[in-house]
């Protein structure tokens, strides 16, 4: 597996407008001195890959040029930097897909991901995961177990976003969590508030989605669209929103608790009239999630102690020249959860 | 002064509807078995004072019996309950004017101000300060020393809400503190900011009141009505938003750092529209505060160690008839800081 | 089961003198305003038991007079307090075994383990549960489900250090636990910490002991007779020292990563020769156990949820008339791990 | 200022064994890419030089070849690497004496003083600032103010000490701080603690040290030669033990209150008896101070706000010809507090 020869030549798949994407051919790049070269085994979709898809940005982030989606991304370490003594070539790894300064006060502080010089896949200008061959900080490329299909490699990523948000929220045995969404985020979220011993309710109004969550182990669901989840289960220690709607944010609020921690995953509008006199006089506390610092390690071993299940979440598989179709399969199946891309197949 | 004779009798001062006061005589309350008597000295005016005075409601709380007003106060034990061996006559204390359950969840987890069955002066039903005599559980007497006065015995209520609010926010050396309101409670969280070793910024719309922040040690005053915080002082670690103004809120969210801590402080609108994506983009942690639990000892001891000066605070003294000019003190000179009744004299 | 009538005598054990216990006729207490009156169901043999059965005295506890032993305490609720209204007749539930003051600066903190009044069952001079009847604090007596039998009820105390232990050491998801000690409270300190999400190697010297934390899902076990933990398994985020043991604590300290937080729990000897160099040049943070505050809540629901199995636990089982069978069990088969005894069968 | 043209040769103090320092000539070094080059204003002398410098080692850092102390240091900024761009030409700065490798898992998390790579100043074989011109880390080069003198500079380095112990003890308001040992170290400790609010008691058995930590502002200080901490003035919610002596550390647990935080800065025996059941029974917290990570910025506004004094610790100047008798002043003097050697005069 170390004797791989690396090609000078490669495909990638690069979104051209909006609904439009194409495979082109591309020089595999040279890593840096501290980086790795990455051949590409599996990459999930995203939400935010489908928006950029079908609108060419994400608020300010605006695709001027044609641009290289997907970062969700498992691989093989195919070629090591002059400087990285501490990977191996045929190692496979998750990766962690943001580069970062290194020498800023968040960089030092250890929270990198609110490094202001952040390089984070597939956000223009910044190419993704959609190709054959892309390059990391050796740091980024986490060795996986070989116990983790390529799937779940890839499905890391999603997975340290609710490893993120649990950390935030501190989840512990004794605390009732409310998850709020069950998308592929909300239901990764919720396995982790499992994982470390909460009592976990979520909450949709699609009912299909509803029954994932309970195959995957919450401990009660709620229908949202029959009442608020305080009415029908109570109030909550922890609110771990992931739909990123109005009206289950502010039933989050109510539902939560007197000192409950309120984190905010999901994405949606940019500002919401929140209830702030409930904030003051329950003493909630509110933080929101952007992506992950040092989460990758723990997303690991809980996807490789079995405690997580994310095989289950692959619901279709696509090749490189059918990338159009995976950014669209959730549109044309609502049972879609994750589509994933091989790039290298 | 342990000799003193406590009357049958006392007069106090009772709110009987919307812009009308009237003192009446009433009997001296018998402290329960984990009570103690308190003669009042002083009692500060708080803005929800003056909010019962002229709406004779605060939100659900509504003013339907003739009530008592007054909640920052100090006094002089005058007799103890049955079972009270930690308190002695004569001692002079400030009063933390709320009863709790004691095993209620809150309770037993030191967030005694967050019991669902508090008892809170003032707050209707339950009567206040604005009297000779009250009654109050023992261990929220807490002893002062000499070197403080009548008056700032009172003033350890707000001062109580600084410590709190500063401690949600772990200001600590190096971090940069904007203050946003410039009132008693802004200007008492200031001074814990910068007692706490913070570097503090106080920024209002009333030039007195910034310069009154300068003259209590504000490291920067920012005048509101010429621009953002943000763009007047840069980014801010901290965040005490004491004004309870919706551009200010959205000011104080502007002007926070990444990883930020934001406390709302200032009560205002009940829901106000606030910036999601801000909060998820920078990871900013916001809570809000309800009072306070476990304060009055740091109150105290800031205030004892010459920290803090509650005395300047004092803008004028009234009698127990005189509490409606006490009430409308602010509305006749804005330059009032803390007006202060004194029942006793 | 609401409609028992409780007799007005019963029958408990006492220690009269170390190895000499008896069983006298006593008359049921009258619960006082605050308190419930228990018919206890079962009680778990803990260590300090054990010491106080053979030595009379733990440290400075000495016992002067005849004493009821047993703590770790599971029953039903027979009689109210005039004063509770949130607990019912014929509710089962776990005893946590403190009476604290409420008052003092550790119980307000929400750290009432730490109360310099509490009175502790079965520590001298308190009774403990080796009693067909007792009182408690209703606040004290946590209902318990169905679905957990009354030894589950008994073993919630043990589980309950566990979780105190686990949450001062914030275990997570990625955390690498090592676990001193194989005995019943690091078994279940064990389950916690894995019931967190972290990754738990159990050492011991005992090889049957370390056989049934494999069985109860340790991810990997450390024949202490073998060296060190660290040159068996490499070095650790999280330290429970639940041995008490000289050797193992330093193998624990020697074990720990940079940063690592251990938790001393164990009881041995009152003080030891400890790497002062080691703490301050990898900035470990070290802290103990006293009992829990506020962990009944979380033991239960993991115990309720089956993440910790505690019937298993049960080695023997013993009537009230043989208490001195049960107090020696472990000293007569090393398989024992934790006697019962059933006051009131 | 920022013409100042940089000479290609330099002197720098060498130590050459136990007991003997030469002057040697020396190359100017170059900065690599992301380093500066500093012409050294002003160097501490700390306890670590005096050793080094009397026994040649310390524990198992022993230095083998000649070696340069100092690493209590300011200078200005003479050069700079080539990917440096918020650094300037003649910035004054204080030098935060150690290169850590970035990516390491300590240095991700924020604790880069824990990085096992760590290049530290006058540690051997790494040179210290007993030079000429020495290079750094860019980001290593905190700017200082033009109202801190070279000497304040250079005392940010034990400064960030304090920072770092009370940070970790999260001293604040309130709480009652103990400072065993009133050295340089001591005294700045108990400065910081003082800037955070906290009341500070300082023991030592030196009178002279003792009067000096009054005039800097301890609210009490303690003769250690008359009694216990504890007996002289009850119990502190922080201790923070600066002299590294065994019978100080015990007086120190002796008198720590429940939960009390308990940090260990002084150096001295690799291993102590320590009181393990003190520790468990109040549930201390007991860590110790490994330098410091992110400490430079707030020590340097607290010295900028003038809440802590630098200057007046100064108690003799040496120019780089007597570094001799600057690691010999403490021996000749007891009055010594802090002696600074001016390479560049």
């Amino acid at each position: 597996m170390t004797d791989v020869q690396v090609p000078t030549g490669q495909r990638r798949s690069l979104l051209i407008k909006p609904g439009e994407v194409e495979v082109e051919q591309a020089t595999v790049p040279q890593p840096g001195p501290d980086q790795v070269l990455i051949e590409i085994s599996a990459v999930g979709i995203c939400g935010s890959d489908v928006h950029y898809f079908e609108h060419g940005r994400i608020a300010d982030f605006v695709v001027e040029q044609p641009l290289v989606l997907g970062h969700e991304a498992s691989g093989v370490i195919r070629a090591l930097g002059s400087a990285v003594t501490d990977r191996q070539l045929g190692q496979r790894v998750a990766l962690e897909p943001q580069e970062t300064c290194g020498h800023c006060k968040q960089c030092q502080a250890g929270r990198y991901n609110l490094c202001s010089d952040v390089q984070f896949y597939a956000t223009p200008p910044v190419h993704g995961a959609f190709a054959e061959y892309v390059v990391l900080n050796a740091g980024r490329a986490h060795p996986i177990p070989d116990t983790l299909s390529d799937e779940a490699g890839a499905l890391i990523e999603p997975l340290a976003v609710g490893v993120s948000a649990n950390r935030k929220a501190a989840v512990e045995p004794g605390d009732r969590v409310l998850v709020t969404g069950a998308g592929p985020v909300g239901l990764l979220a919720a396995g982790v508030a499992r994982a470390r011993g909460g009592w976990v309710a979520v909450s949709d109004t699609n009912a299909y989605r509803l029954q994932v969550a309970r195959d995957r182990g919450a401990h009660a669901t709620i229908d949202a669209t029959q009442g608020s989840p305080r009415d029908q289960q109570g109030e909550f220690d922890v609110i771990l929103e992931c739909s990123g709607a109005g009206p289950a944010v502010l039933g989050a609020f109510d539902a939560a608790a007197p000192a409950a921690r309120v984190v905010l995953i999901g994405m949606g509008a940019a500002s919401l009239e929140l209830p702030v006199s409930l904030i003051q006089n329950r003493e909630l506390w509110v933080t929101g999630v952007f992506r992950y610092a040092n989460c990758y390690p723990a997303a690991i071993a809980l996807a490789a102690d079995g405690a997580i299940d994310l095989d289950s979440l692959v619901t279709a598989r696509f090749g490189i020249d059918e990338v159009a179709d995976a950014l669209t399969a959730l549109r044309r199946d609502p049972h879609t959860l994750k589509p994933v891309v091989y790039p290298s197949r």
